[in-house]
């Protein structure tokens, strides 16, 4: 998916959030706007938002010296979801183990996404959300995939998101399970270290993409990666910014699990903002 | 009030929205973007977010060689207002004609900015607007200073708006007043010929302030409005951006009208977003 006009004015103030997130001091912040507006300037240059969206937060990195700004926000996040999980598994003991449930679980995971809701302190809602549909649900191509499936490998998106994730898997055992985080801390993103953190290492495998943009990008991966993806019996994308740098690329199936979280993706999309989306792709 | 690093994504985002409003030609689009990141670059060189506002939307003009980009909305939202008009009466008549209540109603004229919330297709709410009471009112200051006064000055906002003030200036026929409006089109405030459309001038002196930054800046006005803005008994400012230039160089007493649309004035104002304010300041 080609970047919009609409993405250049959002990781402006993505890039003032972030400035904010790791420092008090109106200077430095006011540095990394400057060195932020330096490089959205050129966006047409940017194959897709999250391209520019790692270089717009590598500009707070580089200049503030912190590795990992939303360092804190993922460790909330982690504890907010576990706060959850025990929830989560009651929901789905009372109204049975369904596969649309526990993918709704997944999807509403992905609300955890720090770049567009900055912190999230109650995902909250989480009845009302479990209440909501899908916009877009092809489970019935799911479950015939599911039929003959051996493997699966699940794409992550955000750290908190990990643990609603484990919901998932923890539903699928039967499967072969990896699971890729990011190779580097980007925005909110899962690393190997969030994973572990939401023990997703004791029922799936975890290993890094190879790639640290907030999407996937399939030229930086990593073989090993890259062996997993096309072997996969079946692969779930998590979140937008997978589906942004995948929906014309994947050069396999693909289901993509995302809430349509910004007016672009839902435009795109055809749906609503807030909708959850379980989209089958091959392309 | 000092332009504040929160303003530098917002005019991005205005200057896109704006260039949507001209043309539909994404390479258009793209350069008008592009031209408005070069001078958005220089966000600290400008004292004030008007100032920049002017420069950001003067690209729009410039490129697209449209001198009026919001020509159509400002005539929308006068039609909307004078449709509004005889139900905003028939309130006075019911409720009496307390000048809180007709304070209020130009306050709630100010709900009609494009830059802020785009095409208003119904300022409605009009009743539970009405109900809101200001979080900030100087109203015994105002009323003290009424008793005395035989001049008023208004220092006019967004075009819909001056039909809302024409129901305050009503109010007020036996003090002479004059309606100081933009001296050139500038995102959707009014000019002399949106304050005629709204018919201001059978109540009202209306005049230029000789300046056409969305935000009025005393060093750019015309010696006429300057004499009046000087020896005027009573001046009311309307909307955030004559706040944003005149809240700390006014250089006489003022009453600041206006709804707290963004997080920026209202955090500066100590109020929430949405909050009506009447304001005395000496400064």
């Amino acid at each position: 998916m080609k970047m919009q006009l609409d993405c250049v004015p959002c990781f402006l103030r993505q890039a003032l959030e972030a400035s904010r997130i790791v420092t008090d001091n109106p200077e430095l912040q006011t540095k990394i706007l400057k060195e932020a507006l330096a490089v959205i300037e050129r966006f047409d240059s940017y194959k897709s938002a999250p391209e520019m969206g790692r270089a717009v937060h590598g500009i707070v990195k580089k200049l503030t010296g912190v590795t990992d700004p939303y360092r804190q926000i993922k460790q909330n996040n982690l504890k907010l979801a576990e706060h959850y999980y025990p929830t989560l598994k009651h929901y789905l003991f009372r109204r049975g183990s369904g596969l649309d449930l526990v993918l709704k679980i997944a999807a509403i995971g992905n609300n955890l996404d720090a770049a567009i809701y900055q912190e999230v302190t109650d995902v909250g809602l989480l009845d009302r959300e479990l209440d909501k549909g899908f916009a877009i649900c092809d489970h019935k191509r799911w479950e015939e995939r599911l039929k003959n499936a051996k493997t699966l490998l699940i794409i992550g998106d955000n750290a908190g998101e990990t643990v609603f994730d484990r919901v998932l898997i923890e539903q699928l055992l039967y499967l072969d399970v990896t699971y890729a985080v990011r190779s580097g801390p980007i925005i909110n993103d899962a690393t190997l270290d969030d994973a572990v953190s939401a023990r997703l290492d004791r029922c799936a495998r975890v290993i890094s993409t190879g790639c640290d943009s907030p999407g996937l990008l399939l030229n930086e991966c990593s073989a090993e990666f890259l062996e997993i993806y096309q072997q996969a019996d079946l692969v779930i994308s998590k979140g937008q910014g997978n589906y942004e740098t995948l929906s014309e690329t994947a050069g396999r199936e693909i289901f993509f699990l995302l809430k349509a979280k910004c007016p672009i993706i839902a435009k795109y999309l055809n749906v609503a903002v807030g909708d959850y989306i379980f989209k089958f792709l091959n392309q």
